[in-house]
């Protein structure tokens, strides 16, 4: 049997993540028990969430420890099943996978891919945890109403740029918040009505209101920051935030944030800011899977990713994806897709 | 007929309002149109929205302006009506009073006090405006189930005493935050399981996590600052947060508030935070104070005035309650209540 390929932690990072804070370990292919599936990855995704798991900070799961296989989903084909309903060649997903060659899954809950909806790597991307994240975040806090603005930081990313589109859909006027000239056209390219490059303002506060001159009504905040700030001065009433990432404290995750606060924005807009985890609302996820893949399939949303071959890679394109250095849904395939 | 003292905004305040804000004027007294009823205040209203209407930054309402009478809620009696609706002797509260003697009113929608539902000065406390905000802000926002902690702040106040024991009612455990051990006291007294001094507390976060060992699952936050962020660190997952008022800003309400923030916290308890203002649920106002009156009829709630008589304290009145000096609802009492 081949050797597994695993990044363990190697230390907490003290502010931003470094490469040095994992390491490669070659280890022996596990062996599926009854019911489980051994699976080998082809695509590994890279998240801003993992960057809660590598702090011992309160959060809503449990942390990796120290020597422990770096958390992170990914999309694999099954090698070997000792569960009746997967079989050797099939591809499935899942958030509990890691940053390694093989694991072995529960066959129970676990989720086929299904090829046909689009590329099997548009399980980590448009149709998973983030673009469903958007959709779902859209739908039970957003509810963006024909007319509104819809604020959106981190817009060309994985979360962002399907966030936009769900917007448009909707009827809503969407503006995008991203690091360069580059992604704001592409964001104007899915739909966008406007943009607003975060790095060329010097009074971010004062270019939201330009580009939001009735104020926002829906904030998707994926950043917290310095642009969280400037939005919650341009609150429209009754607006709706919704604390779906904090990319931007990547590099002080473990010191306490400090800065501008709002709650008389937040009174006299009477405004909702509410935070959202995509692992709440997982009965409601197939639902979401069904209708972003019919509007992919109607041309209503385009997605774009960043690929990077090479499992000695993951390190580094979680890094990129903390510095904003990533265009799209940040991804690493280990291996050739059987499908492309 | 009688002359019209009213008191009127002298200048805005840098910081903490003072006395010499105000100025008051003796006028005329007004006479009635068609429609309306002159009616002459037996009971001024304090609370801690007025801040928010004397100061030149944005807020839900217009604000007051230099050489205007400073806006309130009364309790008042008609003393000549040219509505049907009205005759004098007839008791009516209104938010639109102002601190001054006599007013002319609209009688369309004018609020008639029931003598017979409590004392006439309870349509400014329990049943108006403070006490109706603690309700409708639990029913809409905070929705305390059975078994939950509730932790409200300035929890003896006109809003607060009643969100506790509405609380407590509703099956949950109500932590009152206070400024001495007499108000505290008195929380307890009303029902609430315990309580925080935060004048005694060096390490407010840490009472708060004494306080409550499982988090807080609703918070009733009448004042922002050092309270909230106290609480903002022992949030339990789901937590609710209704940002009902600010009255610790009331020093700085034309500076920016900055401090610590929390969106790692709202993002990992998965908390919502709201803003709640009465005037968006007037709908629901007559339903919230048959509710309310009921339960006090029950005994199941309590209330606590601190009357100061004299409409010449007016705005040493309006001063108590910014610096936590008052115990209970703050009125002034005008003229003799005909009801004592």
């Amino acid at each position: 049997m081949e050797s597994n390929r695993q990044w363990v932690l190697a230390s907490y990072p003290n502010g931003m993540p470094e490469r040095t804070n994992w390491r490669l370990e070659e280890g022996v292919c596990p062996s599926p028990l009854e019911g489980e599936v051994l699976a080998r990855s082809i695509y590994l995704s890279v998240d801003p969430y993992m960057r809660g798991r590598i702090s011992p900070a309160k959060n809503y799961a449990a942390g990796v420890a120290i020597g422990e296989c770096m958390h992170g989903g990914a999309v694999a084909e099954v090698v070997e099943s000792k569960h009746p309903g997967f079989q050797p060649g099939d591809i499935v997903e899942t958030i509990n996978f890691g940053w390694q060659d093989f694991a072995c899954l529960k066959g129970d809950g676990l989720h086929k891919v299904d090829p046909t909806l689009g590329p099997i790597h548009s399980a980590l991307g448009y149709l998973g945890l983030p673009g469903l994240t958007a959709y779902l975040a859209l739908e039970t806090i957003g509810e963006p109403k024909q007319g509104e603005t819809v604020l959106i930081s981190a817009a060309s990313g994985a979360v962002g740029q399907i966030a936009g589109q769900i917007a448009t859909i909707r009827g809503a006027r969407a503006v995008a918040v991203a690091s360069s000239q580059e992604k704001l056209d592409y964001c104007r390219d899915l739909g966008f009505a406007d943009g607003i490059n975060y790095r060329e303002e010097t009074d971010l506060a004062a270019a939201v209101r330009r580009a939001c001159p009735d104020g926002v009504d829906v904030f998707f905040d994926n950043t917290a920051g310095p642009i969280h700030d400037a939005v919650m001065q341009n609150l429209a009433p009754f607006a709706r935030i919704i604390i779906c990432g904090t990319v931007s404290l990547a590099g002080k995750f473990d010191e306490p944030d400090t800065g501008l606060r709002f709650m008389r924005n937040i009174l006299v807009a009477r405004a909702r800011m509410e935070g959202f985890l995509f692992f709440d609302h997982l009965d409601k996820v197939s639902a979401a899977r069904k209708q972003v893949s019919d509007w992919e399939k109607q041309g209503l949303i385009r997605h774009r990713e960043d690929v990077i071959d090479g499992i000695e890679h993951m390190p580094e394109a979680f890094l990129r994806l903390l510095n904003s250095e990533n265009f799209g849904k940040q991804l690493v395939r280990v291996r050739d897709d059987p499908f492309l």
